[in-house]
């Protein structure tokens, strides 16, 4: 057993190994004998070399790749914060299972392996404006699930989530980290009317000022869902193993966030793979320090902004490890 | 013999069919069956759409696609425009050929066929503040060459340049298209210096004034190059022959804006694959009413940040054709 508390948790994620300095010093000086004008490729030269280093290889390879979608049902819905009905979780999930679901198409595209973690959906987590969502003990759980569920052998990670009222949830989470009044952390979601967004910042509010006093990771205990507590032990995980993550969208944004609040550091090993339509990703990617790959208006969750930025990795390494340098192709040199 | 004269070639455009409205209709449709809320997608949706009314089937498939870089030589760089030696094209030629460039890395990680086609590499074009850079029959020999390079059968068509001295025929061509002082339209290029930035504005300007009052496709002749040309080319045939297109950066997206300033619509095909570092793309894409699909500070050309965005397309095909409906999955509709 990796864990069984929060404080063990977060001291595996304390003691985990930076990136490989020898080797991105390897990949940078790599990078400029390229057969391309010097920084000609943007930001997929940073990729690469930021690549290189988690991998420990001045020249990686990307080839599998691994998509994990946690699902989790929330207490919270009973108080009407989603346009869908909670049942829907269950039935998604089934759709992840049959392969009928956004992130099956994109996961395969791009050659991944996927996997859907459901987490008690039978059992939703606790209205947070009224204690805890979750004790810690089934937050550790969550974690647990999450860290178990990540390939040792995987050379890249993207979770994603679905959980009928989970922007509720990671509003609520990010309100308690980051401050701010909850207007400005709730969004319409999977697409809430007005009488349901603003039953959505009420109980934002509420949650926040009952929990922001807690710790990071108690934080996304009192606040967070089982499927956002499975992603962030996901994310640990792979920092442990050194394995590159690409961050999804809202929730799956402020899942990781109680990490790096947990832990400076605990997301050096991840990318912000979008910028989600909903509103508040944005913010938290600031708080971050996150630079978003893409930003094409999705709001989908699941995974599959992460994973549709999958093939700007792919492209940026498959140039780096794959180019001639100007000696090797007899090219000349800028002046 | 497609065509013998610019003319010729501007009547085949004219007559190009429209996109299928019955199949981008039905696709429409299908997409707000699809198991997700409705537009989470964001871009992939409107592109998933676009692209099924350009191959007249509401549920496509992308599976052959092509990647064309051509090559040219400019009299201008006589001037000392580019930071590079014109003898750079050619040693690049055989990178393309030998599979060392970044093209060839971007194309082979998304699937796409790659060919170079040369055009008259030992010929450089005139030095266009002297007279015409080609004769109008040069311009449609470049022209043909394009247009002969698409693969009937491709489903997506990607094309890119090479040639020293290019983006400084790029911005003559912006310049004398849409107006505007020169230092509107200069970049540094491949890293052009101050001294050589100059000299970019000062020849663009006296290239723009003398031929700016000419037709959109004799400005292509007059301040383009052979490999503008044959993009050119390309891009209009696989407008007759409704394969789409991703545009890639300033080079590509000047050497199309000379066919939608002909005829107008002549670009329906076509979305900007990125936005280029080169500042002038921006503003082509503005007149050209374009918003870039990526925006990662890429400004190499030979077509990469177009070969980059397939794998967007890809995705966006992906999530279309492959999800489950409501109705299939046994998913709950929103409120």
């Amino acid at each position: 057993m990796p864990f069984a508390t929060l404080s063990e948790f977060e001291a595996l994620l304390r003691a985990a190994p930076a990136s490989d300095a020898t080797a991105s010093e390897a990949a940078r000086a790599r990078n400029l004998q390229l057969t391309k004008p010097p920084a000609a490729l943007g930001r997929l030269e940073d990729l690469a070399i930021w690549y290189a280093g988690w991998r420990g290889a001045a020249r990686p390879r990307l080839e599998k790749p691994q998509v994990i979608v946690f699902a989790g049902n929330h207490g919270i819905t009973a108080q009407g914060v989603s346009a869908f009905p909670a049942e829907v979780t269950v039935q998604m999930v089934a759709n992840f299972k049959a392969g009928g679901a956004a992130i099956n198409q994109l996961a395969a595209a791009f050659g991944a392996q996927m996997s859907v973690v459901e987490l008690d959906l039978e059992r939703p987590t606790e209205d947070f404006t009224k204690g805890p969502a979750m004790s810690q003990a089934d937050c550790v759980a969550a974690l647990k699930a999450g860290w178990e569920a990540v390939d040792p052998q995987a050379d890249l990670l993207v979770v994603g989530e679905m959980g009928i009222g989970n922007t509720t949830s990671a509003a609520a989470v990010a309100c308690a980290l980051f401050g701010g009044t909850a207007a400005t952390w709730v969004g319409r979601g999977t697409g809430v009317d007005d009488a349901g967004l603003l039953i959505k910042e009420r109980v934002v509010s509420e949650g926040a000022a009952l929990h922001a006093s807690r710790a990071p990771l108690e934080i996304l205990a009192a606040l967070g869902g089982r499927e956002l507590a499975g992603m962030a032990g996901a994310i640990a995980r792979a920092r442990v193993a050194r394995i590159p993550v690409i961050l999804d969208g809202f929730i799956c944004t402020a899942a990781a966030a109680t990490l790096e609040k947990a832990v400076a550091g605990a997301l050096d090993h991840a990318v912000a793979g979008h910028v989600s339509a909903e509103q508040a990703h944005v913010r938290v990617l600031e708080h971050l320090g996150k630079e978003p790959l893409l930003s094409l208006g999705m709001r989908l969750g699941e995974g599959s902004g992460a994973a549709l930025a999958m093939g700007i990795l792919k492209g940026a390494i498959a140039c780096h490890s794959g180019m001639s340098t100007f000696a090797e192709a007899g090219v000349s040199e800028g002046a």
